[in-house]
């Protein structure tokens, strides 16, 4: 714990001298930023030359975590990469942030400077400039809503609509690891629960551990993107899982996919933690969101740039009708993956 | 009550269908609109000669409305309207609004409806455009939390900071309004719930229960002051009462200040309802907040402008001294209102 669990009542400081204490070690360095904290609003001007991305996420206590094994550093940090994966699933760069916490009244000061410790090194890993937000109480639980601002030459920009028709898909990274380390944390707070003497055994899953409590977004895949000269035709990151997300893509441009199990991209860590808790690490893959990856299409010409990315695969391709929505699984069979979904898939696999 | 008291469970059509209902309605209007709601983010673009104002607030219920006698449409309409005022406080213009919703479970859809039916009122009336934000559930009581963006030229931006000794201090409407609405409004809730057979008497007092219940932003000000070619020296939104805002300015500005209790304007019906609750009108003007008034300095050569303005009153001058923080009773005593604050305020006035 932080500060040698010392206990500062909020009221003991107040509000401004809270945000006083918690903003004082944020320092802007984007040119585009104008006036941060401490006004009305912030000021901020994007290039003349660029477009404004902006997204907003809200973070709910029980609903998006359970404090009982989120620390609360890493929640903060993740309030923020859930809003950065948002402006790289434009294929755009963050510069901005804002953020705001209802507070239950229970919280310390100390408390409060530990989400924004998560937040700060958020910040300083992504570069990205803290520049508003507000501070309330709450009878409830913990909530965050952060609002992110990024921006790119608009031939930069990519929608979830462009896909075209035989364009490759692409995901980065690898897929289920989130919903693994979920399950984990679930199952050890169970155990927790029945017997607070057992402490829990967390060590041997530390990888999917880590996806799940303190992600990362893909700036890295952007920028290579970027530096090959790749405009994908479009994008989304996968927050709600690959199944539903290719889906999002799929409604807004128009088109069915087909894509094959073999090539869907599952960490050996992520397979081992599946198997120990009989869960198949397809359909972890498939339906187990919060991996914050990212899915794009682009034309079938970019194969071999797109294969020389080391940490993306090409896992199918889209398809002219939007009524295919094919799964070729190892054992050759065809799912439908939106009329059909987990359980016929589960069925087909067995 | 809307839709003839039908209730829809939101887990009956889903998130996506939510958003998808709540967004029909809203067209957006703004040139800067690149891409509305939809996809990871929204686009906008500012004109390359201004620079980007964004301020955020959040609600929660329990502690900034109670909704026993909030309107859900009110609701929506208010949480627009303080963030609209915290851009007219930069002394720039309302463009685009992201709103997000932390939502109870016992919600219905046609309540949600109600809300965006405020937020949907207030954005046709300020001319704003809906381009993005989230929805998401809470075991807690409902929270909002609205981003907004405005944007001008450089020059005309206003800060807190700015203000020059001897500076004219002009408030625009009239004070206290909201604050009494509310004590109105916390009166009827308690005989309400000491008799429920007791229906409330609020039609005398709709003057200031508008004002609580219903405020407006001063854009019509701003206009004002861009057509008389006026840029303020500093400028805030009077939200926390005219005492507080004043000496965040003055601290921001390095400056104290005179104002005179016979300057500070308060509407009849608020005098009115003050001595129906024995309270004084002046305090409430003075610290009571939510007036979403403007509040800004200009220099002293602007004096018959700013009397040209009909709904604008110099109450006082900035003083040089950060340590003269004077209010001059209509009995022509000295009240140093950081140090001493309301008792002895009400002291010098028996």
């Amino acid at each position: 714990m932080h500060n040698n669990n010392k206990f500062t009542p909020i009221s003991e400081i107040g509000e401004n001298k809270l945000i006083e204490r918690i903003s004082k070690k944020f320092i802007n360095k984007q040119d585009s930023t104008i006036l941060g904290v401490g006004d009305d609003s912030a000021i901020f001007k994007h290039s003349a030359a660029n477009q404004t991305v902006i997204s907003t996420d809200m973070l709910v206590e029980g609903v998006h975590f359970d404090l009982m094994y989120t620390p609360l550093k890493h929640l903060g940090y993740k309030a923020i990469i859930v809003n950065v994966s948002d402006v790289c699933a434009m294929n755009s760069s963050p510069k901005q942030v804002l953020v705001s916490l209802a507070i239950p009244n229970k919280y310390s000061v100390e408390m409060i400077e530990e989400i924004y410790e998560g937040v700060f090194s958020a910040c300083v890993n992504y570069n990205i400039d803290l520049i508003g937000g507000d501070t309330t109480a709450n009878a409830g639980g913990l909530v965050i809503s952060v609002t992110i601002l990024g921006d790119s030459p608009k031939k930069r920009l990519v929608k979830r609509s462009g896909a075209n028709a035989n364009d490759l898909i692409v995901v980065t990274g690898n897929l289920g690891g989130a919903y693994l380390g979920l399950q984990i944390l679930e199952r050890e707070k169970m155990i927790f629960t029945d017997n607070t003497n057992i402490q829990p055994e967390l060590g041997v899953h530390s990888y999917v551990l880590q996806r799940q409590l303190k992600p990362e977004a893909r700036i890295d895949i952007i920028n290579q993107l970027s530096g090959l000269n790749i405009v994908p035709s479009s994008m989304i990151d996968i927050s709600d899982g690959l199944s539903i997300d290719l889906q999002h893509v799929c409604k807004k441009s128009n088109l069915g996919f087909k894509i094959f199990e073999d090539k869907i991209p599952i960490a050996p860590e992520s397979k081992k933690t599946a198997q120990e808790l009989s869960l198949d690490p397809t359909i972890c893959a498939l339906h187990g969101g919060e991996d914050y990856e990212l899915l794009f299409t682009v034309p079938t010409e970019t194969h071999s740039k797109i294969e020389s990315i080391k940490e993306c695969s090409i896992i199918g391709h889209m398809a002219s009708n939007i009524k295919t929505k094919e799964l070729i699984t190892v054992s050759g069979s065809s799912v439908n993956l939106e009329k059909e979904g987990w359980d016929s898939f589960v069925k087909s696999n067995i």
